[in-house]
């Protein structure tokens, strides 16, 4: 496995493998890599020829209160992960070797407008940026996303098509522990009692699964999710809402394919979590 | 010569030529092709295996105040001129084929704030996403712009940069008429008296040049090229300002590399033009 961490390296590696006609994967991290990492990873490397991990804590994508210093790092853990599934290329730049003086950017409105795009207003600015910034430096026919970020992952699919790029963005099942808490690198964060609580996100969303059909109120289902999410003390709900699942706006009635997604505080964790559902054919 | 009109056309054909290996040169332009495209034209044809001409009038860099609807079109004129010069593919999508429904956008910060970023606010937008859009569907290796939009020259070049798009991009020098008006399709715009007082902007060029010198004050150089447009009872001028040549910022005093732009209405005509001064080296 190969390390790369300046621009020309990531260019000049994958270049090579393009010239030999071999496609080439990317699954893009901020690092301190777990489980669901790993899934994303283990598919790119059973649907290419090439795998590259970019390993990449992306400042321009967290506001100056947002937790950027505070975020988990550990490249060593990461790149043995990496080199154990089997990865080919790992990219790790610093950020002075992605922004030189940047003014350019990627950015989407609509899309980007409500859920963490409306909590978080540079967050989707940066994502977009970084990651069409990874797609041109490592030419990727394929890019692997968790649907965990849900939002993410529809906007990538949306700035990819309206933009013409040439990669398919493939969206990956949320990994869960045991008790349902989805994985992710800020359950670190989470005291022994916060951690307990945290599973609260996961209840609410089964309660979602379970209530959910077509042509109910969405103000109904999102209660109901509240509802769950109100029992933890330690939770302090930003938001539940049900929206289009290509447009990411709020649906009054569930009578279209919808993302259910939540946003709730344990402490002061900031924790997602969200399904997917499709209404069913007549 | 091809002729593609829809996305999936021009990927297919290009993605052929680069799978043999095959370097591409793009020529974007929004067609009426005058001798400036030519150049560019020939130009792309001496330093690549494949040449591509996109035709296609951006609707998004235009304001709904603009000329878009009387902008000039004669595709069969401009397909001729791409074969007489020896252009593989020329790529004529409609409006419709590039925008469907469209959210993601590319734009820059600080060089478009100034000159034509200031008088025409959408206008790089626009610009930056249907560069970006044709650099995604195309794929070429060098793409060619003329220097007399000079702003649109640094943006490009800079987004380019800062994006890490796999393109070179070439600046070309502006082509003018024999008496001195530098070639546009919105030359098609002038009566017959407007034609003859469209030179001036020329003149207050050559103005320029004669009396740039290192430490002037940018003050006494606008001064004196506007004393020149200000000859002319047709002309109206917008700006003539002197710029860094990377930043766009304005400059106090010709320290470094400066472009001199302007931008003047003859009649309801904007017509633009400018040139570049490199600061001798010590």
């Amino acid at each position: 496995m190969q390390i790369a961490t300046t621009v020309a390296e990531a260019k000049h590696i994958t270049r090579a493998w393009k010239r030999e006609g071999q496609t080439i994967g990317l699954v893009p991290t901020m690092g301190y890599l777990h489980e669901g990492h790993a899934s994303l990873i283990e598919r790119a490397r059973r649907e290419n020829d090439r795998v590259v991990v970019s390993v990449f804590l992306n400042p321009i994508q967290f506001a100056p209160t947002e937790d950027l210093d505070r975020y988990p790092r550990d490249f060593d853990r990461d790149c043995k992960l990496c080199e154990e599934i089997g990865a080919d290329l790992v990219f790790h730049p610093d950020p002075a070797e992605m922004y030189h003086d940047p003014h350019a950017y990627v950015n989407i409105d609509l899309l980007s407008d409500t859920m963490d795009g409306a909590a978080r207003p540079i967050h989707f600015k940066g994502v977009c940026t970084v990651v069409s910034k990874l797609f041109n430096i490592t030419q990727p026919d394929n890019a692997y996303f968790g649907q965990k970020d849900a939002q993410q992952l529809a906007i990538v699919k949306k700035f990819v098509e309206d933009l013409n790029f040439d990669v398919k963005v493939n969206g990956c099942p949320i990994v869960r522990e045991p008790d349902g808490l989805a994985k992710s690198s800020r359950n670190t964060y989470l005291s022994p009692e916060e951690r307990a609580a945290a599973p609260v996100l996961f209840r609410a969303v089964q309660r979602g699964r379970e209530i959910i059909a077509p042509n109910m109120k969405a103000s109904e289902l999102e209660a109901q999710m509240k509802a769950v999410l109100a029992e933890e003390p330690l939770a302090d709900t930003e938001y539940v809402t049900a929206v289009d699942a290509l447009t990411m706006q709020p649906v009054e009635t569930i009578d279209r394919n919808v993302l259910v997604a939540m946003a709730v505080r344990i402490g002061t964790t900031r924790l997602i979590d969200n399904f997917s559902y499709e209404l069913p054919r007549a």
